[in-house]
């Protein structure tokens, strides 16, 4: 298989949304569209494509788990200001492979069950397992966003949870999961027009709140917050990526190579079979 | 909303196809396609309209949850011999609603954990909340079938069983949960065209298993062990529906059918919102 990303991105897609070294959130343009100049049209064509290369990759790496022939396993995890798209993103680019192959948590405010544990202990539990892809709809990350935003820890144990979540996460990669952090970047009037969308339609409505507008009263804490993880938590083993939204056609194909490039790098085979191919016809026949 | 059914089948599939009294398994024709006479092409038409419908509903389902408005959720339980097409529902029908509203359980051999338990355990673990769509590949009923099969329990053990999944399901329906439970029927010749087909493509060898011949030899006694699982748990409250599925068009266009018949039972309708809207439009535009 020949992944999409040589064919229309100008470089691999991890190389360029990569938070490396010097950078800054404030610089990167919602606006834009990274990688592919292509427009909407194009990107369009281009998700279907890759949708079907997700698709296939997924089924490998799914089979070649199931013959006991792999670790590697795949963690997106998604972090975004309210409205920035990850529900689309989950039901455009997930919710296009093979839902056996998922396994999705959609973390909420926690309970009190899992606030009188480490912050850490309802994420363990919803690691992937060998073979999946598995997928964080916020994530351990709102432990030191909302929970420095809104001073929902003392500062210190703010401090402790970023060499946590190094350590946690360096566990999980060196266990065979690649962890694919993407963090869907809106620009603050673009989530004003989203939000005013929900209020407008009543089919929408089930889906604001008006803790929304609380949050985003936040916004530039929330940015700096967004910057600190960048700089503490974007690990050589685990790196940040950093997606413009404000184009929902982009941030899509934008995952979508992220998850493609991954996957490329795992070069998840069909695995041999085990058990004599010749021999089970003849028994089948016999049938 | 107007179901699918009303337009495409001669009658409810939840009426065609429900296992009532007198029911006879060898009865049943698996090449069959009862209540949709149009054929293969417009039976592939029928299931991308009635895809945008489950969308639909499922996504009112969720949201009606999401604001308290409801304790509804369905439970579909599929169990089948090796090959009927359990794979192809969860993909191709089940996939296309937003995995966010879908919570998918695919029962595996037990582990000594869940052996040390009750059959029920690992289950009750897994029935959906409100709102969700749950999804079982294999269930508790294996535990009757392939436990009365491999005589994997004492006799009277699988005698109890029966009457304690009649009391498991009347707790879930008495909940708001509708309980879907389909079998997939093939006949014995078309399972041994497909398990050929495994074994002839290198990249579906993952999928065949030298037990699986192991299981088909004893066909008779599984189709036994199915008759009396339907005299059994084909309740008035969680009745079965034997889905002929020969023609994997034909099993996938009844089983969203059924869902969809489901799903309009309920009539999940968008919630009303929980807040002043003129209120929060203005608040959102000062920001």
């Amino acid at each position: 298989m020949t992944a999409k990303s040589q064919h229309y991105w100008g470089a691999d897609a991890l190389d360029i949304l990569r938070v490396g070294e010097g950078f800054v959130l404030s610089g990167v343009d919602p606006e834009s569209a990274p990688g592919h100049p292509g427009g909407k049209v194009q990107g369009q064509a281009d998700l279907a494509t890759g949708l079907e290369q997700l698709d296939e990759y997924q089924e490998r790496l799914f089979a070649q788990s199931r013959a006991d022939a792999t670790h590697a396993s795949v963690l997106l995890v998604l972090q975004a200001m309210d409205s920035a798209g990850k529900g689309g993103i989950v039901r455009h680019v997930v919710g296009a492979v093979d839902p056996q192959g998922v396994m999705l948590t959609a973390f909420k405010k926690p309970t009190s069950q899992e606030l009188a544990h480490d912050f850490l202990w309802r994420i363990r539990k919803r690691v992937p397992t060998p073979g999946m892809i598995g997928v964080f709809d916020r994530s351990h990350y709102e432990d030191v966003l909302i929970g420095k935003v809104r001073s929902l820890a003392p500062a210190d144990e703010i401090e402790r949870r970023y060499d946590a979540i190094n350590a946690f996460e360096k566990e999980l990669t060196d266990a065979g999961t690649r962890v694919v952090k993407v963090m869907l970047h809106i620009s603050y009037d673009e989530q004003r027009t989203r939000l005013m969308e929900r209020l407008d339609r009543p089919d929408k409505h089930w889906k604001y709140n008006p803790g929304d507008v609380d949050e985003r009263e936040m916004w530039p804490h929330y940015m700096d917050a967004y910057q600190t993880v960048f700089e503490r938590t974007s690990t050589e083993h685990a790196p940040w990526y950093v997606v413009p939204a404000n184009r929902k056609w982009y941030a899509r194909l934008a995952v979508q190579t992220l998850l493609l490039e991954t996957l490329e790098g795992i070069d998840p085979q069909w695995p041999a079979a085990t058990f004599d191919v010749e021999t089970e016809k003849k028994r089948l026949a016999a049938t």
